[in-house]
């Protein structure tokens, strides 16, 4: 089962029980204006790539949607808290647009045109939107046979915030640490998107329980190998997503393992190009320059060989798996070729 | 068993709890600005009147805090839940104490002194606070008795959030309707803090949960009583608390059930009269021109009859409960003579 094959069928399910708790919701409460925003979240969750949910059916060992039946609430449990992290994120970001459409933050803000201060009441109610899609996914995920999984949700859970907390505070470290950007990549990506969901999945799985452990680790290299990608691509941009601007990281001035690299490698003087580079927009040239500068450096080579050392990880942990071996090599090969 | 001496017995399990999680997550990550945050969450714990557990105690049947030790998770869950409640809320309300403390926002946003946009930064930082104690909330309650119990502890959640979300939004109303300012009390006040938590504490019980309807409406009508009595308190000061700057509710733009009467029963002028001292700060004699205004209105009396409608709805359902009647009936009466 590829991807884009589980979200046909995974959407059709997770977007009628989100409808369903929308409606409950609006049942409870007279007043347009908020069921307007509760009629927003379901515009901003009608795309979206379904990462987690599809590694945690493919841990569990469906070969299809159908197979994974039995842990559907727990599928969409997980998609409706990843929902709710993208409502509370795009605050932070102050993301205007989110999957083709308004974020919830903006969408609120252009609800109150005059209002000298729209754009922190847009927040509030974005807030307020993202705690509620945050119980909606405890309410589905606690379903069933999810109550057994719940320690291991508890703890995804308070990763992926943690992550997040290490992701707006680093800009203002004065001493950036490999663990800090370490763990922000652990816990915000390689655990929240991968490891947690495909123990999960493991765990909750007959056939699959006894490989919990192999699955977790497993998830930890395919995240790592993701997150690294992603950094690179946000410097040299995508074969597929050729629209979006690179170097948002550096913009940001959010450090990465390459930037980080240079840190630690490279003389001052390289380092006070970079940093004349960063927090600020730039012109066609100086992208070019940067591009060049995380290339001369040996950083770009740097990430390179570790996404290579964590692939080889991961394809001796895919060994174990037996018969299973080939869905997850295939995802591998796709992870993995996003930069190729 | 009297709610300071539950406070006093409640707080000892309440408070490390408390730490036991923070700890977790300090132990998790590497960042001494993020323990520092972990660490005030404690100190806004401190303090509290810890109502919603002492009323779950009552209803479960308990004569001191020792009897309730079964559901204690429970008791410990919904007060984290408050405390995540009162993180978000003090964003949004820009508060820049609770009890006694510095609130989370600010807090955190005392920490970069010299950021331009240092008041977001702190916003954020608790938004992200306020989901991790959130999710602490659902660890406890839904530990060993509380899976039963989940259901009702989903619809409070649901309904706290969109009572905060009429809350918010309310000021901005072109035309308040009686609907939403009744949702709002219900479900910020009334359900929340009182017939939810009496509810739960009846239906986890082996003796009462054959009650659990008939604690409900009695919480529905103390949060009610408490609600109201809150509103003349703000207009006119309490007895315990003279410290507090009157007319809170006038100056934000918060329609309640009084100014509501005076829109809907009095002349224009005098409706002119309340709009010209509303959303900003009022000197001595326009205080007193506004606390007349409320008397002479008859919005003053008509709240109290409402208090005294809700205090004898509240007497029969006493009475229904046999040999438990007094202590409803004490903590009623204190209820109720908060503005005596």
């Amino acid at each position: 089962m590829d991807i884009e094959s589980f979200k046909h069928s995974f959407d059709e399910i997770f977007l009628s029980e989100l409808d369903r708790l929308l409606s409950r919701t609006k049942k409870r409460v007279h007043n347009t204006h908020i069921h307007g925003l509760l009629s927003h979240t379901y515009e901003l969750a009608k795309n979206g790539k379904r990462i987690r949910p599809y590694v945690m059916a493919l841990s569990y060992g469906a070969h299809t949607f159908d197979d994974a039946q039995e842990i559907s609430d727990q599928l969409v449990g997980i998609e409706l808290l990843h929902l709710f992290a993208l409502v509370h994120d795009d605050i932070m970001d102050e993301a205007l647009t989110r999957h083709g459409v308004a974020s919830m933050n903006s969408f609120s803000e252009n609800c109150y045109e005059d209002l000298p201060n729209k754009n922190l009441q847009g927040k509030y109610e974005a807030i307020l939107l993202g705690d509620l899609i945050f119980s909606f996914a405890y309410e589905l995920f606690s379903k069933g046979k999810g109550i057994h999984a719940l320690p291991l949700f508890f703890e995804l859970v308070d990763e992926v915030i943690t992550g997040q907390m290490l992701d707006i505070r680093i800009p203002f470290e004065e001493k950036v640490t490999k663990d800090m950007i370490r763990e922000r990549m652990l816990f915000k990506t390689a655990r929240y998107s991968f490891a947690r969901p495909m123990q999960i999945g493991a765990m909750l799985s007959e056939i699959n329980s006894k490989d919990e452990a192999l699955y977790f680790s497993l998830g930890e290299e395919l995240g790592i190998i993701y997150q690294i990608t992603d950094d690179i691509i946000d410097i040299y941009g995508s074969k597929k997503d050729t629209k979006k601007t690179p170097l948002q990281d550096l913009y940001n001035g959010q450090e990465t393992l390459l930037s980080f690299y240079i840190k630690e490698h490279c003389p001052q003087s390289t380092q006070d190009t970079l940093n004349q580079l960063s927090k600020r927009s730039l012109t066609e040239d100086e992208i070019k320059i940067a591009q060049e500068l995380f290339e001369s450096s040996g950083a770009l080579q740097f990430a390179k060989n570790e996404i290579k050392t964590h692939y080889e990880n991961a394809e001796n942990k895919i060994s174990l798996l037996g018969e299973k071996e080939n869905t997850w090599a295939v995802l591998l090969s796709r992870l993995a070729n996003r930069i190729a």
